[in-house]
């Protein structure tokens, strides 16, 4: 730990994600927890952010007052609900901080209002944290865009765990609106999403879908691009659940010298 | 080319697959093309073998009388049809020499009458000539049953060309008939062929199938079974239709020091 | 946890490995943690075991008395040192229990002891107790004589994580040798370790090796068997450290209706 | 064959580049194969064109008269050497039209004529006419930017068939530079290749090679960028001889509505 270490807030901090953020933001090098916050009322608050999270004690205890664990912080780590992340970028801008931004299911007023605390805070956005799986949605749509349907052939094949319960997955569906987008056409027009039985030949321009499913996968995408004679692979495997709370960080690093304004995880990666 | 070589006969001559054997009959080491059959009347009969194949001359003329070509023979090379098979089978016995059946659709009775002729012949027949394919199968059904189904899921992967019009492949469907044997289940009853939308938790015991289609991929199979933590994957990748004559000539040269009797690819293997 | 759940003792409860097994026995279907071991005057004597590897209280204090904890339980899971194991060895044989081995370093003279006491004890003794690790050398060996050096080349192929100091690893040499094995031959008069510059044509016959290092990478081996036209890939893949664990544990389950005897993971998944 | 087809010459013709260069012009769509030119004295000036390359005849008979061959056709596509290729560009120059180079081992002064002839004709020059792998140094140079050397590490990985006989591959060093170049520093200073016995750590901002030979691989290469719990791997896989003039042709059909230009691969798949 030493004196140039970002300081950051975990918010969130009883649930599970918070204490992986929490694990994170301690065991990274260039940042260290400064605070951790709680809803008012979380039997957490007063307990130590350490202990609740599986690290031993460390010495910063749980509050219920966002503001105050702000104020003298560089960053906050933010993978909560709507309304709590609305409410923190009310805060984070007051403090002029980096706010990131993991939480899902923003409507378009929330998203609104989020925009407007940007104008004083630096917010960064993404609904997947993922620094890997964010570079390979924008190399597919661009490898998309030059390899035309006429000679080339999109497929998405992803691999989850067996207690996985829809299908194709999220990313998957991403990285086939990444190549749907470079292909300049709909995706939903497009896409094959069952073969089985008599299926006839690949429609020109489909983009295809394939599941595998079993044992813990935490989850890998393939986005193949198959011609006449050779065949480009674009492919992402996570191995581990902190990934997202990993690219955060990353995230909130790179925010420290920007300014105000919103941000995703491409102008993270430098890509856009 | 040496006085040791095996001398083969090809028949089916005019064919692509014959045109085939016959190129890799004249490539490959320890063998050579003694004989060409085609049917009589065929226009091919009684031009060059290696003209037809594209070979350029080679000296050995295409002939319509099977019996002939085989006396001095000591392989016969043979992906045809059900009548012809059963006919050069009989001649095979008579010959005394090897016979290597890649011939598919044939009856219980046409069956019936080739083991009747391999107790004089050598008959090697199998569906899929390739060696990899055939190990791939046993090594499925091996894996299968060490590894079990309370711990263990099995997903079948398959690619091909953009041209196939079925799904899954017959190979994808072998592989699944391997591993179903292995976990000594009915494939029929525990298959999973398609996933889209909310398909709930993968069933315990499932074998999963999932397709790909795109450029010109002649065959790529992955039989992977998933655990907690760990993979094993086992993959087989044609990248040339050759394989299968090459198959054949193998089996042929395996042969060649067999007592008379029915034999498969996994004989060749020393599997069986 | 049911009346039939198999009770199991941890030894070495106090290191790293002794606390993954106690985590995997008290997770696992099948069987329950009945006892943990440490060392007398091991500061842990006394504690819970579960608090100690990050479970929370379940009730099993630490105790350093392994004849007592074995007298009524049913295996013992033992990752220590080839002392201990010894020893343990001969209380196992007392108890009549199944003792699951996984230390290694054994000299010749420890390993006699150890099978002496198998006359009464179920001993499961390993190097490497993943399941997909030993059925992967399995295969290999069976591909590798299947197979034969003229027309099939055999790579072995390693990733680990950038802090791994050693190549190839010991998993990748041990396929190596599998592979050796199959075909008959020495692996050291035909490995090729390295390949950079003028390497001239492969020769026949070699077995080669690759490997790569970065990120986090637990451990992926792939086998890789490459003929004209096709190729035979066998691969496995660990993304968890507790694989060794959950192989020790199926090792127990599987040695509770075995007689007294020496076994190994082989044994365990049928393959022997 | 349509009226639009664009017209293309073959020079080179009686090489094994120029007689694939034939074939793949013959049976591409929007192209046609207007003339073939062989060097004067060549024993092939005069004969059919598409009997040479093993089509059976097609009606055009080769001519050692390049000129003439260029006047009425839209491109000239050239695998041929340095110095045929500089007196190609003269004469592509003053027929106006475009010229595809393959064609490698030019001087700077080869160089600095064909830029010259550029004046006037399209140029498309590029060492490597593969789609795929053009693309691949693309999007390995922009990945290895965003993904830093304090937290990723680039490994390359490559097979190719028994018979070459240097490592790593040009393709894999080309894939070196553009990560080298997307990560600013000098490949040769990072470059790690080799790996045997005691290595040590990776060192941090290390670019790895690794190479596997065997059977009959035409060429497979793999980037891999590993991170903490995730990886990103970009590989290309070619598995057909002909996807070098079929980059050529589809260079010559984007070259047909270009201004007189230098361009590169890049240029024609968009990338530049």
């Amino acid at each position: 730990m030493s004196e140039t270490d970002m300081k950051l807030v975990v918010v969130g901090a009883a649930g599970r994600m918070g204490q992986t953020l929490i694990r994170i933001a301690h065991a990274m090098e260039g940042v260290r927890l400064h605070a951790a916050v709680a809803r008012p009322g979380s039997p957490f608050v007063g307990r130590d952010a350490g202990e609740l999270s599986g690290l031993g004690p460390i010495g910063v205890p749980v509050t219920d007052k966002p503001l105050e664990a702000f104020v003298d912080a560089e960053g906050v780590l933010d993978f909560t609900s709507p309304a709590s992340t609305v409410e923190f970028a009310g805060l984070a801008a007051q403090a002029r901080i980096v706010h990131v931004i993991g939480t899902t299911g923003c409507s378009a007023d929330d998203e609104a209002r989020i925009r407007a605390a940007a104008r004083h805070a630096r917010v960064i956005k993404s609904g997947n944290m993922s620094l890997g799986v964010n570079l390979l949605g924008v190399l597919t749509e661009k490898a998309a865009r030059a390899l035309g349907a006429a000679a080339w052939d999109i497929e998405i094949l992803e691999m989850h765990h067996k207690h996985k319960v829809d299908a194709p997955s999220g990313t998957a569906l991403l990285l086939g609106e990444a190549a749907a987008k470079g292909r300049g056409i709909a995706l939903a027009e497009h896409s094959v999403r069952v073969r089985d039985g008599h299926t006839g030949a690949r429609p020109q321009g489909a983009i295809g879908f394939a599941t595998l499913r079993g044992g813990s996968v935490i989850g890998e995408h393939s986005v193949i691009i198959a011609g006449e004679g050779e065949q480009v692979t674009l492919s992402h495997s996570a191995t581990d659940r902190t990934i997202f709370a990993r690219g955060a960080v990353t995230a909130a690093l790179w925010g420290r010298n920007q300014k105000p304004g919103f941000y995703s995880m491409l102008d993270v990666l430098g890509l856009d």
